[in-house]
């Protein structure tokens, strides 16, 4: 980047791509595969993977059979795979928005339309308001998608939330869509590690989908996971998976071998995660100007900037302002709306770096707002 | 499966996976790969894999930049985002028929319809006749979609033929998509290594679908990609690309590490290959009522069998007959045809077997024929 090139140091909060190391079991298991031809493995997934996940979902407290499992390439195949199965042209899907933008991609694919269910910076974000959802709601809209934690926003559900939402899609016969890739990070014991998947009353709506890309700090193996009841559902996902015929054979050995790390990783993790957010946040509220909520899990934070355009602010902070030759990436925040016009002075901070990293990342931030505005209040007066 | 619990051998020749080993070059890139955090790689694909691929492409006489490369997750989701990026829905894919299954679902997924191109083993399947192609063309027709060397009739096309097609692509402005994951599989010198991408005339035309898995006997790697020099084509593509993150890290490693192999490979793959082809088609010969013409390239052969239905024929293969306790298993030709009928007595034959088994596997063929017109002729007349 052109940044880079002027020798400019970027504090990269753009994307969300962990910085901590992947499990060694992950190396040793894919060092260890010998078969002498890499034959495909079976579409469903490998029954190894498959017995792990359920393994996993099981330590929850959720027991899943086998055919519930079908093993993606991330949960990127996944989404996509999904609104391929449920999908016709022009039927919808109700999205709280801010949400992720490669949700658009995968609804476009198949011919689906996107309802965004507004929410806003002076509520945290928050977006389970039964009313809103149910106004929302017509003939043609077969899901509701929700990101729980949330990205970009860190909201978590709280029990009762996950229970009105899923007895919206009970009543309105829709499936729900949870990507509950970041389950594993939520900050408050109020949580614990939510799934949707314990309301058993919606196992002919709910599709969750699942990764090891953060839960594992694996992102590279491209390995995810539809977790689904519905056995029309399965049939529809598993004609996919035929067509693609099978993942990666060593990644889904790798990912089998992630999931026997002990209990202690994710600790550690989670507590390395909220200890950054602790960071920023605090920073962001410090910053004048600056609206900001405590998310509660992810590793996340949207924000509410004191200027014009985040778009255009970025742009400049890579183009026209250092501090001691360094500077700061962020993801403006139009592109996580549905709805034109919003979220043009917001940001989505990823704290995917160490703490002391994270600091010097927020005084530029502060110091960049200040020189920032001073410099378009000139071209204003001037 | 059923026959197996009973004890029977079943000597599979029905899928397309191949039995060589896997270049030792794919293992030891894994093996040597040891960033701390397993990263996503670059969306378009990781650049020492796309120069990889252009290497071999210059070995080829074809030069290419780097942006005409995208990696994809094998050379299904080549085609599935490649669908997606050309088709809407109604538009129109004139395929040969018989052709490879999946290709349906690609092109459904993206809402299109396949125009079956017909050809008949009387005339060795081959498609490639102006007037037949041009009569399918209509104002909805979007693409022309072959594979070359084909799955499942192992029919090459000429020079004069390739030409032929690119001129037609060409004339009517449309796509051609060629899936050329067979190449290095043709097994008379007159044919080369086949590829379009010769024709320079038609880069806006032309999309290539490549592959790893059968070049180099290594399916389970997931690694293709799209070669296509049309510019908004490649746009639309990324775009797909983007949204889905990137393909596997270490599978790139190791695909790049396999284009690496010396022209040995290839010359030892094809020549047992070609032994192979020659083996199943002289045994077919020997078996009254088979109708058989040699292909020309990959490792299958379709045939028509003197039997009413090759799919109750394969599901009595299975449950009613042995030799000695072993049977053998064939692809049922219907699922490769698009028009109802067609098909109905013929089999696809992959001879991904060592040439001892293919022997013994064209020795149950030739008793099964005769044992099961034998009970069909006794049911008939009792």
């Amino acid at each position: 980047m052109a940044a880079e090139k002027q020798g400019k140091k970027i504090y990269y909060l753009n994307i969300g791509q962990p910085d901590l190391e992947t499990p060694a079991a992950y190396y040793a298991a894919v060092k260890n595969f010998d078969a002498a031809t890499l034959a495909y493995a079976e579409s469903p997934g490998m029954p190894v993977l498959i017995d792990a996940v359920r393994g996993y979902y099981q330590g929850l407290g959720v027991g899943l059979e086998p055919a519930d499992v079908l093993i993606t390439t991330g949960g990127s195949e996944a989404l996509l795979l999904t609104c391929l199965s449920i999908l016709d042209p022009y039927t919808e899907v109700i999205i709280p928005e801010p949400y992720y933008p490669n949700y658009t991609t995968f609804v476009h694919a198949a011919g689906g339309v996107i309802r965004a269910l507004p929410t806003c910076p002076e509520e945290g974000y928050r977006y389970a308001k039964r009313e809103r959802i149910e106004s929302l709601i017509t003939k043609n809209t077969r899901a509701i998608l929700i990101t729980n934690p949330g990205n970009p926003t860190g909201v978590v559900l709280n029990q009762e939330e996950m229970r009105m939402i899923a007895d919206v899609a009970k009543k309105h016969d829709l499936f729900l869509i949870c990507d509950e890739v970041y389950r594993e990070f939520c900050y408050d014991d109020q949580f614990g590690v939510p799934t949707m998947a314990h309301f058993r009353d919606i196992d002919d709506n709910l599709v969750i989908i699942d990764s090891v890309s953060k839960r594992f700090s694996a992102c590279g193996a491209r390995v995810g996971c539809v977790v689904t009841r519905n056995k029309e559902l399965q049939q529809a996902l598993l004609k996919f998976c035929q067509s693609r015929l099978a993942v990666a054979t060593i990644d889904q050995v790798g990912a089998a071998a992630l999931y026997s790390v002990d209990h202690e990783f994710f600790r550690r993790s989670k507590a390395e995660y909220k200890a950054r957010r602790d960071t920023v946040v605090r920073r962001l509220r410090d910053i004048p100007g600056v609206l900001v909520e405590e998310p509660m899990g992810a590793f996340y934070v949207m924000a509410s900037l004191p200027v014009d355009d985040a778009d255009k602010f970025q742009e400049w902070l890579l183009t026209a302002f250092d501090d001691r030759g360094e500077t700061v990436m962020f993801a403006p925040g139009a592109p996580f709306y549905e709805t034109p016009g919003k979220g043009v002075n917001e940001v989505r901070i990823a704290y995917v770096l160490e703490i002391p990293e994270l600091e010097r990342a927020m005084d530029l931030l502060g110091a960049a707002i200040v020189r920032y505005r001073k410099e378009c209040m000139q071209r204003e007066t001037g």
